[in-house]
């Protein structure tokens, strides 16, 4: 297969180390010299000369994808175009304004990314295991579907498909939003008094730990989804409204409802194989700052022949040592206890 | 040393197993007799009798806090009298104004807790390794400070003296703040259609995990420390309104502002021993679903004389293997790297 990739940022690029890994024909295109000097360096480029490609990829920022992408429908005229963009329907609709052959469309979306961007954070192993969704609109000619879900596979992700309305809905909900409060909340300890922010523990942490984001993508991404991501941002604005009002009155009963809706909400999270959270038991144990100290702790659980759902580690602040939160199926945990306590691990309950 | 517990919830019986466990002589004292049966039961009461208690230690609702405490005060008339709850200012304020003995007040905050409550979640292990913050006034008996520093230090927690406006601003953003965004986010996936929410990824999780807290005892904290928590989130409530005004107009500006004051707050955040989280370096590596793996996994670090700074497990939608990050210092990344490697381990990048 002949693929031609356009943008060599993180994705794209890693887009064309796994397809190169699995032993297509890979070409590069990108605007910045820069960006594509580096991405060739990495993957080894294939100038597509005469051949024409079987399939474009297009990677580059929400706000550009839709033009990119009629660009290459009309330079490639035999090609299927595809995308990564985390937006699908504004796209499809710009291209379907613009008269463009949407036959030859497969619109993607990788769930996958790093902290950091770029050509030189890319990776071969970047999609290993993600799922990566598509959606084809009624147009799209079932082949061209089938081959776009072969270079997915064979990028170690895995394909699903999703109505573009669908997708919007669910990464607004999923995705965007939780960026957009996590930003919120980690805003306010920009220009707080270092002290108070010392006492910060885990739970903080969590909320806070995708603040880390890159804003000029993530403000492309945002106003690209504006349509589903603000209706779901102006619930929470009204929740909070009201949660404010509940306070300011000395009242509680808009805490207690969004709270109890709160509870209710992260208990349909999906946990490890679509299993719920709750079904878990959270053995913790003590684990000091050594070498090995966690290897050891989960060979203990493995020589029990237990199987460790999650595990979370909590540090504390002014202690040398952590906790190891050992998530383990109710039926498993007393024998898990018995087992690192025999051992001389300190299981802190 | 005898104390006295009133209040026989999680943190009132769990301190009353750690002051036994420390030799203490402990009696217990509750208005809810069906938890005061089962905390005498687990705890082993020792009723105080003729002999007085040396401490009170009064650990029920926030807003029931100083009520207790005065009664206490009147009650026990040499005792010294702290408490647990998780607001200091209105709570001495109340006490102040009552005209109570300040002298024989150390009040303080234990910061420990579990999602579980009640006496039947106690642990005698709840306080270990956790700071346990003291906030005594100016006219409190040094003694009397001391006297709960040595219990404090026998539970296992580290004693920290702040003063308690201090103390409430600094939960107000890293607690109490925190406990509000995530249920925000968290009551929005309350009523959302499951197949939107079957695409959720680690943020999401990640985001919401502490949402899962009580209600009602939640009620009571934000409401007794509203004076500090609702600037907060008045603040918050702001950026949130001026994003959405940039989203809906098709303008990036404050989610750039907004996100890149997320980025530098959540830079802030004391990692590990105080270090900052941007010094460590993440080494994805595959895991699979079978009993030791993990063991096996982190061995393979430890047997290369690599610490391990924190790890992270990451559940990916459908999928039976999992990818642990580990996050090592980057000196240590690249021996990490081959060590795994030669191990047969897949190092995703």
């Amino acid at each position: 297969m002949r693929l031609l990739v356009v943008g060599t940022g993180l994705v794209g690029t890693s887009l064309a180390l796994a397809a190169r890994a699995a032993g297509h024909e890979v070409a590069l295109a990108d605007l910045d010299p820069a960006h594509l000097a580096l991405a060739r360096e990495l993957v080894g480029d294939q100038p597509v000369g005469d051949a024409e490609p079987d399939i474009v990829a297009v990677a580059v920022p929400p706000s550009a994808t839709a033009a990119v992408m009629a660009e290459a429908l009309a330079a490639h005229p035999a090609a299927t175009v595809t995308d990564v963009c985390s937006v699908k329907a504004p796209v499809l609709e710009t291209l379907a304004a613009s008269g463009a052959d949407l036959a030859r469309v497969v619109a993607g979306h990788p769930m996958a990314g790093r902290e950091t961007s770029g050509p030189a954070a890319a990776s071969a192993e970047l999609f290993h295991g993600r799922p990566w969704l598509l959606t084809p609109t009624a147009q799209t000619d079932p082949a061209r579907l089938a081959q776009v879900e072969r270079l997915v596979a064979d990028t170690g992700a895995v394909a699903r498909v999703i109505a573009a309305d669908d997708h919007d809905r669910a990464v607004a909900l999923t995705s965007h939003t939780p960026q957009v409060v996590a930003s919120l909340m980690a805003a306010r300890l920009a220009d707080a008094d270092g002290e108070l922010i010392a006492v910060a523990g885990q739970g903080l942490r969590d909320v806070v730990r995708i603040a880390q984001s890159d804003p000029g993508l993530w403000a492309d991404i945002l106003t690209t989804n504006a349509d589903e991501v603000v209706p779901v941002l102006d619930a929470v604005a009204a929740d909070l409204d009201r949660v404010r009002g509940s306070l300011r009155a000395g009242g509680t009963a808009e805490v207690v409802r969004v709270m109890g809706a709160g509870n209710e909400g992260s208990a349909r999270l999906p946990a490890k194989h679509g299993g719920s959270p709750a079904q878990y038991v959270d053995v913790p144990v003590e684990v000091s700052d050594t070498p090995g100290a966690l290897g050891r702790l989960f060979l203990a659980a493995g020589g029990a022949g237990i199987n460790l759902e999650d595990v979370r580690i909590e540090h504390t602040v002014g202690r040398l040592t952590a906790i190891a939160h050992l998530h383990v199926l109710p039926a498993a945990a007393a024998d898990l206890r018995s087992a690192l306590a025999h051992s001389g691990w300190r299981v802190l309950e």
